[in-house]
């Protein structure tokens, strides 16, 4: 079962917008990373409680918050307080199973995202939920997990210098869907490779039930992943049409552009659920067709030694008159029969194409 | 036959709008509660009848009446000369086989929302309508079951003292189809157990006609659940929309959220469907397979010692000219005939990957 | 075959507009009824021909016109003057193939709907065209047979007395569209009281060939009903918008109610669609299942027995040197051999689940 | 494979709006008739040239030309200087592989229709394209071949003289279009019953290989039909949304109820693809209940005899000690088995219904 | 796998707009041709560096700019200096996996479009990206490949002198796009042949695994193609619905043209599918069929020699009290025995249609 399938109904009965973090995944202990990026400046530290961002709040400089791991769920809570964030955005936040999704809110956006990754080899999908706060000079963004997937933003930021100031904070943004869209490249490389993994097996006929299960498999996991997929279009779609302030025209290009990308992977996912189905059609005829191969040997076998055998049994039977018994060719003769009638029927078998 | 398949043909010929409880449901007494908000304090009444409420209709308090079980159909035909309810929206409440749906009338707004419930063993859904009335500073709520539902909304309620009033009485409709929300999560679950326990047994290859069986129970109730939560959706995107002054903007964050949520559910469901097609696919593909093994078997027995036993009726025979009869070695030689024809037989056979 | 999938391609050729009744169903002859509903008394009479009904031009009652049977097609074509009936309205009230329909016209308004019946014990449809024209102060319901479809609305007429009147002649309408969309829940009824039938045949495993029948004719008899009703749902929404004077906003409500009602049939369709399929596939692995049962006695039958023959065989020859044969106890020992190869090969067949 | 599935590719690589006749269609010789539609007189006339109309353009009358076959490409290139048509709307009229479609032009509009047809015996579908312009005055209609598609509307012109002349030219176009359509009608038919006999052959079994392809047959040119019928939808749609001053509001209510039937002809088409689809679940159930009715034969048979060959098998071994053999009652006694065994065979078969 | 499957996931972790070429063809040597379009006079260039362009900016001719061959990456990267085209544009030009698409800039037009081609013997398509750049007096044609395709226009450039110069640039965009989509016709073509090809060797029942491959394969390709085709409707309705400037009246009923095009083949691309499903039918109950005569081969023989090799079994017995044995016309009767009870057998196989 994709884990993402299974639902936060712990929350059952609680108040509307209570604050626990939801989700099966092992949390992480929370880390929290600060770049904040100057006009010709960037300045890196860690945090430990984002009650110290209130120093960043007057400069003029864009700071972008990272948050990995979300187990100190109150850390994150101190967030309403500070920056007038709702309660209902931060419980989104924590609670893990959210859909992709954009909420214009009066003075901040909020963009939750799924990020996919799969190992090479086998075709198990991961997801992790990354949520963006993007507000007028700040930007955080919430990972579930401590990993390595933001560090070339980093770097570029880095090298860029003041670049990424004068982008602007929707820019930054961007980069971060980017490169989420970009790793879903990796995932549809994966299920490539998988698919024609499975399809070279169906051709060499070298077919067994593990190749059904790994055909339902690889089905399985592209349902979860089209499920998290799809709603990231309408996320790209509802920012390029959003009207506000917080994205300007020139990002705009931007995320069309991430758009693109995103209908691109979409429809990669469905030409996969075909072909899949295509592969699903090949075994079950494939079977079909050994069965067919193995009734033939039975019946080839069956058909030509039953009447042979009856013919012994007619000649080994035991009455006394059987004039036959005593004919001196007539054992020879049984034999020409033993051979011709196995010669017509091969023949006839041949021209019903069973041989 | 999943109960809500079945549809009040009782009331055909009777003029629209006749106030009659249809639903199969055992129903329940009526039992009328009275939850009246102040600002500073809550008070709990029970009821005998809606005439009861007029009391109620002169203060500031948000009152809010939950009838539970509908069986005193006359009572809650009280409500349209004291409140001004249409005849045909309490034929509604009565009528237990509403579609969910959102209406907006003159002085009210009509909710009706389908809570889903399950045992946790067996994937059993059982339906109950929720009936919700928001009116300027009543809310009613219509139950056809006496249960603990709305129970941890009495309890915030009377722990936050004067804050639900503050809320408005748009926020505890808000409340009320939160709950239900949070419940078909509680369904998803159990629905997730179910195919998992179900896709278990087939890996394990214990598959039976019951399997099957399985799997086409859970797929019938999960057309009953699609059918039912399908529309809640659009309830919940009508009460966004909506412009009547009754539901403030304040509550519309909360409404999007919990459009969210059953957009989550609606494609937690739709998963689940296209997952028990797969598993149907298996269960088939497992039946072939298995086929082809029984098949497999019998064709290497019977090619086996058929043509043996053909060998043995030729010496069975009674002729009198048969010279290899008396040859010494004759028998032995056969011996030699009956142990390589089915080695080399096994050999032809696992080439072909037959054993 | 349905009979409205059969069309009337004898008109082909014709001038369109061409007046003639074209339907199978057997022409009653036609029957004419008014009902003068005054603001406090209702008058009911028979009339010969349309002719008549001039008198009731001038008065201010509502006039319901209720003509059954179409034989009579040129009383039909008398509308034309008096009441300036376009030609191809009449036209489609006269060929009985028509979709459910919503027309608005300047001066009246045009409404086709289908009225489906079936017997409680088959699931065979009867399809009946119900036409209705709403004028100013009249109503002209045309009904393809004399039944008591619309006694029902008669009899409250009249106790009503002049309660109809102060309805509006819309509110008539309305009534005609709710008696037959009631009816539809009976057919719904029947509908589930069938599937119902089936699948507890199918559960029990008595299926045979006629069950593949009764399935797929319930599906043939699902695909005309859902092609007859789907487009009742565009008439009641499209008259729900329509702007036309003649539909006043109190029977608004009305029609939201009968638009809920067809909706929820529809659905309900939908549903028992999804469940024939379900059906379906368990026929159809029930098959694949006895096939398998089959298969395994003659597999357990055959493989015990051909090997034991064999060893009769053997010793059933004729070798003159066959010491065995001369053995004392060589006889009993074969039977050790008969007796231990089955029980090994049973024991063997029990471990893959075959007995 | 349906004719009009194979694509004009010949053109690959002309300018655009090269003006070559592109069809598989064998070509008939253009026939030129001119119908002078005058308000009191009709006169048919049969021209050599296109060139002759010029006198018809100062005429009031309307001026309806029929091209029947479309060989002489260069006569219609005749249409751009005196009509000003535009070369790529002669193009359309000349590449008879259109889709149904309708283009408003500065001072004509252009349309193109499929009439669909097909011989009773066999539902093989010829497909003719048929191209109108309608101008102030003038009404082209031009056809692949020459036949009597037309001849109603031309007897009817006769029939009432001036009468086409005030209905004006829009009403001409309609009355084609209502012939194509009423022409599908037939089509609907000859399907309705190919569909019946095909299911009766299903129903008494008489299923072979031969029944397979006529479904699959006549599947396919349901695809066709489909593709052609559909976009005449859009076609007449488009019409009714018009707003060119050619095609007058009276004549709306008769594209209307073109559209409807169009419409009915669509659903009737989807109608007879699921009902196609049944045949053919009904078809492949079929063969296995015929394959496990043969394999239950087989297994009575050889579950029956090869046990008792065994036993016979025992009392013909040549074993010098079988004390049975000299028993007076042993053989009798083995005939009491002989009949037993079948007896408590049968009886268990006819248990598990196999007899 | 078709090629374009694979998706460029090399780029994952640069930045987004990083120019590089993206794409698994081969990639050819850049080569860049100009054809300098006058007022009456056609100039043909070849070029190394997009530099030497600034010449023909200052003229009034149209300047049509082919580079063919992507490799020389920073060729192109001139490109934004000179024109002003924006980094995310060039990079769509570089990667070789768009979608086909259409987008307006502030200054220019940039539209994607999929050359698809086809051997004829095998339904194998190769795909070439063809991106279109319309600037005011500039055409921007970039091809993966040097070949033949744009040469018909370069042609009729040259011979109509000036022609193209009146008719402009966007005209020159269109002929390209024109014969991208004439090309497709010719793929439809052969899709036609391929598809009549298998369906040939499905009814003449030479049906082996490779014709399930060879369906599979075709079905596969025409996912891949479905692909590439559907997004180019969208582009000509984009390119229609467009309102800059550089799009001129006059070239847009070209444009529909062109569109109705594109939808024609994606209707037959859609039709092809069902077809290819149809085949697919056919070809699973084919082996049915098979089937089913291999086990009426093997039954038949079966259950008649298994009889009678029972009753010779009988008679071969060695029991001493067999009075059988001893009479004369024993013998002869068992022989009637022989000969009745296959005729008997065969005239119920007959019967039950299996001979």
């Amino acid at each position: 079962m994709p884990e993402s399938l299974v639902n936060p109904s712990d929350k059952a009965g609680l108040p509307p917008g209570a604050i626990v973090h939801v989700g099966e995944v092992p949390q992480h202990e929370t880390r929290i990373k600060v770049v904040d990026i100057g006009t010709g400046n960037v300045a890196e530290n860690q945090l430990n409680s984002l009650h110290e961002l209130a120093q960043y709040k007057d400069t003029d400089s864009i700071t972008w918050v990272i948050v990995e791991g979300l187990r100190g769920a109150n850390l994150v809570a101190e967030l309403e307080p500070v920056f007038g964030i709702h309660p209902l955005v931060i419980e989104d936040i924590l609670n893990t199973h959210q859909r992709a999704k954009f909420e214009e809110h009066e003075h901040y956006v909020f963009i939750v995202m799924k990020g996919l990754l799969s190992d090479k080899r086998q075709f198990h999908v991961r997801t992790e939920q990354v949520s963006l706060l993007l507000l007028d000079k700040f930007v955080f963004t919430f990972k579930e997990r401590q990993d390595d997937l933001l560090q070339p933003i980093l770097q570029r930021i880095k090298a860029g210098k003041g670049r990424f100031h004068s982008l602007g904070p929707d820019y930054l943004v961007y980069t971060v869907l980017d490169i989420i869209i970009d790793n879903l490249f990796l995932l549809v490389d994966t299920l490539d490779e998988q698919t024609n993994a499975l399809e070279d097996k169906l051709l060499t006929s070298k077919t067994t039930q593990k190749t059904l299960r790994a055909i339902q498999g690889l089905k399985r996991e592209l349902i979860h992943v089209r499920r998290n997929i799809t709603p990231m279009r309408e996320v790209l779609a509802g920012m390029m049409r959003s009207e506000s302030t917080l994205i300007s025209d020139k990002t705009g290009i931007y995320l069309r552009d991430a758009l693109d990308h995103t209908i691109r992977i979409v429809e990669s996912i469905e030409s996969y659920r075909d072909i899949l189905s295509s592969l699903l059609e090949i075994y079950v005829s494939t079977i079909s067709n050994k069965m067919n191969e193995i009734m033939k040997v039975l019946t080839v076998f069956a058909s030509i030694f039953i009447p042979l055998t009856f013919l012994t049994g007619i000649y080994g039977m035991n009455f006394q008159h059987m004039p036959e018994l005593s004919w001196n060719w007539a054992y020879p003769a049984l034999w020409v029969l033993f051979i011709t009638i196995p010669v017509v029927l091969m023949i006839y078998f041949k021209k019903k194409r069973w041989l």
